[in-house]
């Protein structure tokens, strides 16, 4: 059983801006890791570049990061890092410029091959890392783990190393503002596929646990404005803290089945990562309610939830177009998925013939 | 609002033989650093001499460390430490060889005087600690704190700096169990002291609180078994980890003026650290009661208590001994302890004259 959290996080209204002390510590010169649009339109951006330029940083700025960011792609970064001659990285965004940035501060400070990167150890400590989220999702900012694209394999994947935990991490939920309703839904249930893969894992530790039920708590109380749409700061505040803390319980645990079943909906038919995480809850969680039902049953007691049935029902408002996939797709993902990694964490014996009825489901 | 508590933290029965590649990324000689009797009583010295062995790593051993350890005491096994040329700490014990280990951690790598110690921050990074507490109480393990007896200032004083956390730490009950039941209680009641005055400080924040009310709930699992002293071994295991937890809890927090009245009923009257806050912790939940009553009611709810007065029969059970001060030293202590810095995150503006009154209540 163990524990490790090295992130220093700091949190709440201008956390950035307050804490402005903070960066001199981390050199002279940063690369700026963002997308092409979240960085400004959440106004982290121009916060950032604010207190660099208070504290006489340079900096330059990689904002080429793709959704679900390919190898390829994060290696360009690391070129450019080399280039520049950073010392540290500030990664502003979502999932994919936060996975992103640990991958570019590996390419950073070791000479590999861009495949490489999943190895996990380098020889050298990759550059150190500012993550600043702007979606309360994907807990990015205090996990080990990126998730990147590789088209050779068809699918996601992921590394991860002790060093490559961000350093510091801004919990501003000013950031998550500016997000649509669908994506502000979307990644809400992927910190809610977080919680509950980290609980209902082999995994599982006293650790994990206490970070994970805190999450559904957090989650519980925000699924009422999710499906009014009726997101208020506070209601933001709340995502932002529950997809943190459910951050720290997969950095424990790791994730499952719904995240390595999820991946091909997305590869292939171009789902967002909750999204796709989202369409496969409810048939995860009736398989793990066949193998420990008083457990499943408190985790729905944490969400303010009834049973399977309202926990389902949640998610069909939520998520209501489900019918995406030929059943030729649901044969191809099953037998693709069942070889991932993570099926072993699965609480039960999790059969190819079950990963099909999964996806059946989704089946037009 | 911050968090940070980087220590990487193994759990359970044998954690130790079960981790044992950990100590080599450490380096090639350690410095053990203890206390007379309680690292050979326990056990963990000798599966600490075990796993070094088995790596091939030298070490010596610095077994002098005093409870409530001086200035001069420390800076003992810091020279120690540097003239062994030492790559790191291994510190196993209570709160003292703990706190202590930090300070011989930054002696070691500092030229210092040893008073400079108070300043903090050094020119150097301390070496690094492997913590194995071997009493449940402390939680210095995950703490960056280290508390010193200062002879000059006839008291205790502490410093600590962002790299005085314990690197790892083990956490394996079984080191606890050759504890007579009287320090079994004193170190249980510091934790429930820990827990206390992180929630009823000024500066606790949803993080803090998070650990700190695991720990009053796992504590109070364990008040039945510290009153009728039948600790079992899953006894001992909640203790550890309730302490820890309230470890973490300090770690963001600080204490408040139970701590720093407790100091002088140390250093003067010879109390173990934890019974001198125990002797003041129903005072300080009154004072706080007034200040913010339903706050104090939730937390007596997480330790399983009905109300103030059934948490100070619980104290009086544990620790019946309570007429220790004359009135002079009363009057003395007070006007002392007010003018502690940790009085500033006390919730409610308390006055000398309350100290006295909190003292009074001690004396024959």
């Amino acid at each position: 059983m163990s524990f490790f959290m090295p992130t220093k996080l700091y949190s709440g209204r201008d956390c950035i801006k307050n804490n402005a002390s903070v960066f001199s510590a981390f050199g002279k010169k940063a690369l700026i890791v963002t997308g092409r649009t979240s960085a400004k339109a959440s106004g982290a951006l121009d916060d950032i570049i604010s207190v660099l330029q208070k504290d006489n940083i340079a900096y330059d700025i990689f904002d080429k990061v793709l959704n679900n960011p390919t190898v390829e792609n994060c290696y360009e970064g690391g070129m450019l890092a080399k280039k520049s001659n950073v010392d540290f990285i500030v990664a502003i965004g979502g999932g994919s410029p936060l996975d992103a940035s640990k991958a570019i501060a590996m390419y950073a400070t070791n000479d590999i091959e861009p495949l490489d990167i999943f190895l996990g150890e380098q020889k050298n400590k990759p550059l150190s890392i500012i993550a600043v989220p702007t979606t309360a999702g994907t807990g990015s900012e205090v996990t080990q783990y990126s998730v990147l694209t590789v088209d050779s394999e068809e699918t996601k994947k992921s590394f991860s190393t002790n060093d490559t935990f961000a350093t510091v991490a801004f919990l501003d939920a000013r950031y998550t503002e500016s997000l649509p309703l669908g994506i502000t839904i979307d990644t809400a249930v992927d910190a809610l596929s977080h919680s509950l893969e980290s609980i209902l894992n082999k995994r599982t530790n006293k650790f994990s646990e206490l970070y994970a039920k805190e999450a559904l708590k957090l989650i519980g109380k925000a699924i009422p404005a999710l499906i009014s749409g009726d997101i208020t700061f506070e209601i933001r505040e709340i995502l932002l803290l529950a997809s943190m803390y459910a951050g720290v319980s997969i950095a424990q645990t790791g994730t499952t089945v719904v995240h390595s079943m999820g991946y091909p909906l997305t590869y292939y038919k171009g789902l967002t990562h909750g999204n796709a995480n989202g369409l496969l809850l409810s048939s995860f969680l009736e398989g793990c309610d066949k193998a420990n039902h008083s457990l499943v049953n408190e985790l729905l007691g944490y969400l303010g939830l009834e049973d399977l049935n309202e926990f389902d029902e949640v998610l069909k408002k939520l998520m209501p177009n489900r019918n995406i996939l030929t059943n030729e797709e649901a044969k191809k993902f099953a037998s693709k998925t069942i070889k991932a990694k993570n099926v072993a964490s699965c609480i039960w014996d999790i059969t190819e013939a079950e990963e099909y009825s999964f996806f059946a489901k989704l089946t037009k």
